[in-house]
């Protein structure tokens, strides 16, 4: 185990019929007068903005509206949201959304109080000290980015869009975050496994470490993995059922609330890998790593079978006894279990049937440096394969 | 699962050489003249107290000392450190130690600022709302104090001592807690011992609930619990075994910060029998609780096998498919696991081979009620019973 600092300082208020104590939540902070950031139409459509608009207009703090975000959100509505808070005397804005709401949220919370552009943060040319506070209310369980420090946003640039992951200790951690598992009744079956698919890659993108002795954060890891595994079919058959969502949702922040990276060395290669495609491609994050993540998995098995068939004899109870087997029959189970809940697990199911690797070689180098991950480290030749392995 | 609140803002530094950047912590508080509160004399022996002196002034911070705190923590230094705060200015408390000098620090935190006598929070006469920031250096893995609202005082009282916890949301939870493994390393096998049946129980008051669907939740306990169980011997056989020390630490946090209740009814009726053996005989807590647990568990299995069942198969790997004959097999795991690393299982084992059966069950019920505990509410003849499987 390695040293680490862990601060997780987020209030989660979970269950039925908590978004209606967003305005008591944000009065609590302090906010006077807020910024709402929420995506598509369903949050209008089903009443979910008036009821946050009533709670909020009931503790009487005022508020404007920036709508629209769309899923793998770009830099455009965040410099409109920088200046909307800018030009109204915001003083915290609220996400009510998904993980591409919520990371349009941090992006602009952190844009205000710094005199350069925002994307310097991501482009690495700035650090983060300093943000306007988010407050969260989550209608799809799959970034974790309402108990996360991370933001991920897209520079869309003349031709060629650049997806890039910001990774902060604590100032773009939300201050609160309200979890009704209701609000994730509607979800269309597709975006409900890709946001199991997600989760499952946060673990795992943590779980996957040269870190020796982690004995603690790997069975927690697996135990959140297990219950994701056991939950997953429930809300594929009743969507309405409010308990397995709510096991999945709480799993979901679990999953990447940074307690299963304590202590280790993390990966994210897959997570970079798979940014490359939904970027190209516009596809949906979490189908896409559903697509990537046993493609790694394969290409690690080769080099270092042992931690992938811990997890297949601890996660998916293989007996097999040899570590390349057992790696090799974890990998089917998951892919197996991706594909029970009706996600694609090659580029082609993904609708991709010709992806242009070389220029999503090209480009995850080019953005992400010469060298990645940490499990094994990768480059062009090795991405290379795992894409191909993806085919 | 139910709707909950959870909120863990404690700061963990968690490492080799940690202790030394208590200065530095304290000071980011804004820290100027603290309390140290420490135990007996190995934190002074160690050099810790002084590394941890010199750390606090080379951050320009001033101290008092407030040492001998000793085993299951009583009121009267709790007042004399109160006294101490009020008369010297003291805008934050320290506490070097375990679980009693942490807990003797929380006392001292909430009574500084209360008009009244401190005892009037842990006898319900008061609500707690305000304290003094507390920060913490760990050196005893067990009680999860470093990590949770919780604190456990003894009132002596005349003949009669009075053993109440008081549990907080958030007004006592550490600012920060350091967590140093090395420290552990001169704990005696006893204490190191007992330290890591704390722990479990403190997952296994959570576990044992009538809570359904908390899938998530059952799931990370059990992982963290086969952890523990994992790691235990190691320590037990090397004491300066790193690695197994740092496991074993960082699963005593995690198993009292809150996150293995998060959705979920607990039960405690473990703590409270077992706090008037520790009251009465002055045992080690957590060898009372190895004594008690399995007392419990055995009377419980009469009634509600099934999740006792879950327990042995998920946890010791017990094969057995009918629940009572599972639970059974569970307990004897549970109990062979306790007599491994040093623990007694019985009251003869534990140093009191006639207990005083009715005193306990009296105070007990006085102290906390006709009714005790959830998972199956228990009256004096159900705890007369648990004391009586513990013989």
């Amino acid at each position: 185990m390695e040293n680490f600092v862990y601060c997780s300082p987020t209030k989660y208020i979970f269950g039925a019929g908590t978004e209606n104590s967003v305005g008591a939540e944000a009065a609590a902070l302090g906010f006077k007068n807020v910024l709402v950031v929420y995506g598509g139409g369903s949050a209008v459509r089903s009443g979910l903005l008036d009821r946050v608009k009533d709670s909020l207009t009931g503790a009487g703090i005022r508020f404007a509206e920036l709508g629209g975000i769309a899923p793998n959100p770009v830099d455009g509505p965040v410099r409109k949201g920088i200046e909307m808070c800018r030009a109204g005397g915001i003083d915290g804005v609220i996400a009510v959304g998904g993980g591409s709401v919520i990371d349009t949220a941090k992006a602009i919370a952190l844009g205000v109080p710094y005199s350069g552009d925002f994307w310097d943060f991501y482009a690495g040319k700035a650090k983060p000290e300093a943000a306007l506070p988010v407050g969260v209310v989550l209608t799809i369980p799959a970034a974790g980015s309402e108990g996360s420090g991370n933001s991920v946003i897209t520079l869309e640039s003349g031709t060629k869009n650049i997806k890039i992951s910001l990774r902060t200790d604590y100032v773009l951690r939300p201050k609160f975050a309200i979890l009704n598992p209701e609000l994730t009744y509607t979800l269309p079956p597709y975006q409900t496994a890709s946001g199991i698919a997600d989760m499952m890659a946060h673990i795992m993108e943590r779980y996957f470490t040269t870190t020796q002795d982690v004995e603690i954060t790997d069975r927690v890891s697996e135990g959140i993995l297990k219950a994701i595994i056991e939950e997953a079919p429930k809300v594929m058959a009743k969507p309405d059922d409010y308990q397995a969502r709510a096991n999945i949702m709480w799993s979901g922040t679990l999953a990447h609330n940074g307690i299963c990276g304590t202590g280790r060395k993390e990966d994210w290669a897959s997570h970079a890998i798979e940014h490359e495609i939904s970027a190209l491609y516009n596809v949906t994050h979490g189908a896409g790593l559903a697509v990537i993540f046993p493609a790694w998995m394969t290409f690690m098995a080769q080099y270092s079978p042992g931690k992938i068939a811990q997890f297949a004899r601890r996660v998916f109870d293989v007996a097999e006894h040899d570590d390349t087997a057992a790696a090799a029959e974890g990998i089917a189970c998951l892919k197996a279990f991706f594909g029970s809940i009706g996600l694609p697990v090659t580029f082609a199911e993904l609708g991709v049937p010709d992806p242009d690797i070389d220029t999503m070689v090209r480009r995850l180098h080019e953005n992400k440096g010469e060298v990645i991950g940490g499990y094994r480290p990768l480059r062009a030749a090795d991405t290379t394969e795992i894409y191909q392995l993806a085919l």
